[in-house]
């Protein structure tokens, strides 16, 4: 219909993207985005890659962000297509991931005839973007496109949205717009941190609480400085931390529990909470007679840095303020369990994979209650990164698994992955197969959804009736992850004993490329 | 944590839905919904069906919608858990679907702490929702219950959406609120009726254009004998009818085409489009230099009934007033093509179908660019019933069949569909198997996103670069649906010829329960 290809508005958004170092495109494409398919031919630099749902799309580019420390692209259908990535988005923003979403709209003034396809995208993307826009020209697509990424990319990371109505994107333009520089972080407020030195000197009982960037291993280090100085504070990461740096030689840290009331417990133990990168622990649900907000009234709450703050900077002010000492003493030594044996469960499961974790290995964990015990016994396990399910919108595994492996291509990746979550989003192993990717996803086959079985009792419902036995049971039919995976082009294999797990994970963390898992427990 | 179940909002609300009518609740809950859970088992008569995946909940309640013409419901975890579902409740606004969706949300009170999982769901709802509301108190919660139902099975149906705080689930409630009845459509506009007969009897050349209820056997008999009496009259169904009752016996009808060319060609020969049930034709896309409404300037447009309005009631009423007779010539005869040998191809394909198709066959059609041989060629098939792809969201075709069938027990569905749109909402297949239900799935395996290489072409990227091939390819790696059915409890066969065709699916459509069949074309 077009005579000309030649220089259009995508073309130009697409070549701005790349300057910005834009290098990958979770797309899925459709009739709104062909010419921002063919930009992708057109310019060099920016690599598509396929997912077959646009969850998948939405969870990879939030892998990506959380490893790669800069935003994707993803490129999405109109209201409809947008709508699918929704739930990973939102697990998305609450990781702070940096993302381009571009969603491709019918023309301008095709809109008012109300197309089958058209819909409130405004409404439908407001909730999970942190910066949207739509693009009213085409001479403003590119400009756009580089405030789209610098909102993206500002530390530590939002998730922007750019709706491209698809005249502007075959219109014609005046070529690339300049890369903005994304703004810095805010200062460190000195105030804060003098006052925690004073807190910290008291040595009264306090936990340093840690989230976001101060989990890298620039901030953890600066907090093992601060728990050697100060007998008295501990370090805890958030109970979802999108990515936490771990293993031998950093330093030993908890983990906030899930359940509130073991929260009340533990916090109860203290005098001070002290937030670095995180905000102020709350109940991930409300129930009856609990309160939301979990610190309780003896404990004094302190934030050292909010997430968008520069937690690391002022962890390490805050060390130097106590004159805690730059050699960590306390960092956690190396160890590792032996190769389990016998009958698979969580952990005899968390024991083969911390006996055999490789150097550098990146732990996707949405393994939802299988997944304790391998957290809890990782500590001394060679250095390693691990991600979690930061929103609660279940299905962001396997996604945020590729889009990882994407990033770092040099490293493993094990998706630890619950059953009934995997199957949300399981497309994202065809990605895996077709791009290659070294990815191994563990299923966790409990063949239920069993933190719904706890939440039947915690509400009272300890004999479930029928109905409620069958919204929450996986066996009927049992769901053989071996054949999807094969069927989507990853090697998969089933096992019913730690040994086995043992030997078939040990292959497939050894072999390139990706593999499944299933293990029954 | 709550000691009594006994009497509770949640209780009072199924009570209510039930007393209303609703049967069935396609559901994926969460920790937010267990005591809705819990009050399915408490009540007699609504059945929880599981979909592992949002989805397919909502593209089943679609399906059952529009063969039951009344709501089913359901039930989904907060806004990650809904926004899964919205591509399919798209679909279903489009078709005027029947649909009661409960969303349980945090409780009142827990907000305010901003948790994990909060987002802002008004926001996500409104754009697919007819009806919205919020319940306000434990009380109103069976009130608002029996308005959104009421709301859903207004003629000629619509999403209405009712938001569930969990406090206001677990409260005591005064029992069960009276059921609403729905109001009736508005009456017939006599003017509109008098003055289409004019127009009629003039013998001018028109199209008289079919969408919602005039698609029923009362609207397509009183619209075949307007088409019997006057010869200037032929008669078209929208592009993608929600619901069409087809077959020997009932008039012959035209569909109007998908490209706005082929639209404005066909409106080009008449004098006058009518509309009954169905709003002015426009494009799909828009498409540079060519017009979003499809009806050219020297074609007059009418209305006999827009989709809100009574549209049988309407043509019958236009019958009469031209002295049509009651008995309608111009039935289709009953025709078969032999059974198909030879190559697998979308014709062969819709051949094997028509030739093969028992009475009462359900065919929720989603096969995209493989699927236009088929309807073309099935006018003179036994009686049947035609489910179309409604909004353009990919992924409904798997999730509205299997919604059909639990409508039907007593009918067979085939879910006549595309691979790279059945990958979206396969999951469905697990449901279907876990149902027992009389569902064949027709996979037409071309292993590309055919549709859009047809788009790359006309937007002028007629040889397509290795990104835009890739992005519109499934080939690498080969989906190998048959294991994929299998892996979900569906027995399952690939074929690779006419003849292979005609054998599984003879036998498919023979026994019951749910079958696969990849047709590689």
């Amino acid at each position: 219909m077009l005579n000309s290809w030649a220089m259009n508005s995508a073309e130009s958004l697409i070549r701005t993207l790349a300057a910005a170092g834009a290098e990958v495109c979770f797309a899925n494409p459709g009739t709104t985005e062909m010419h921002l398919v063919g930009a992708l031919d057109a310019v060099p630099g920016v690599r598509g890659v396929l997912g077959l749902f646009e969850g998948v799309c939405t969870g990879a580019a939030d892998g990506y962000g959380r490893m790669a420390d800069k935003p994707a692209l993803t490129l999405l259908h109109l209201g409809p297509g947008f709508a699918n990535g929704i739930a990973n988005l939102h697990n998305a923003r609450r990781a702070h991931s940096p993302i381009v979403n571009l969603i491709g709209d019918h023309a301008t003034w095709h809109v008012d005839a109300d197309p089958p396809l058209a819909s409130d995208i405004d409404s439908l993307a407001r909730p999970v973007s942190s910066w949207l826009r739509v693009t009213k020209s085409a001479d403003d697509l590119a400009r756009d496109g580089a405030a789209a990424f610098a909102a993206a990319a500002r530390p530590p990371g939002a998730v922007a949205t750019l709706v491209v109505p698809s005249d502007l994107a075959w219109g014609e333009a005046q070529g690339p717009a300049e890369p903005i520089a994304s703004e810095a972080p805010p200062p460190l407020v000195s105030d804060r941190i003098d006052m925690l030195a004073r807190v910290l000197r008291s040595d009264e009982p306090s936990i340093l609480l840690l989230g976001a960037h101060a989990l890298r291993e620039r901030g953890l280090r600066a907090a093992g400085r601060i728990a050697a100085a100060r007998g008295g504070c501990r370090l805890f990461c958030e109970t979802f931390p999108a990515r936490m740096e771990r293993g031998a030689g950093l330093p030993a840290i908890g983990r906030l529990p899930y359940f509130p009331e073991q929260v009340i417990e533990l916090l109860g133990s203290v005098e001070h909470l002290i937030l670095a990168g995180v905000p102020e622990p709350v109940a991930f649900f409300g129930y009856p007679e609990t309160p939301s907000r979990l610190v309780p009234g003896a404990c004094r709450l302190h934030t050292l840095a909010c997430p968008e703050e520069d937690a690391i900077g002022a962890l390490e002010a805050l060390a130097d303020a106590i004159g805690a000492s730059s050699e960590v003493a306390s960092s956690t030594p190396a160890e590792r369990p032996a190769r389990p044996s016998g009958e698979l469960t969580p952990v005899s499961l968390g024991a083969a994979i911390t006996a055999l974790q490789p150097e550098g290995l990146i732990v996707m964990d949405e393994a939802a209650t299988s997944g304790l015990p391998y957290f809890l016994g990782a500590g001394g396990a060679p250095r390693h990164t691990y991600l979690s399910l930061t929103g609660g919108a279940i299905g962001q595994g396997l996604p945020c698994a590729t889009g990882a492996a994407i990033a770092c291509p040099e490293r493993s990746v094990l998706a630890f992955q619950a059953d009934g979550s995997g199957m949300y989003t399981l497309q994202a192993l065809w990605t895996q197969a077709r791009e290659s990717l070294d990815v191994t996803t563990l299923i966790c086959a409990n063949r239920e959804y069993r933190i719904l079985r706890i939440e039947l009792d915690r509400a009272g419902l300890r004999e479930p009736g029928p109905q409620a036995q069958a919204l929450t049971d996986l066996t009927h039919p049992v769901i053989d992850w071996v054949s999807l995976g094969r069927a989507l082009g990853v090697p998969s294999e089933r096992v019913e004993s730690a040994d086995a797990l043992v030997r078939e994970l040990e292959r497939a963390l050894a072999e390139p490329g990706p593999h499944l898992i299933e293990a029954v427990l």
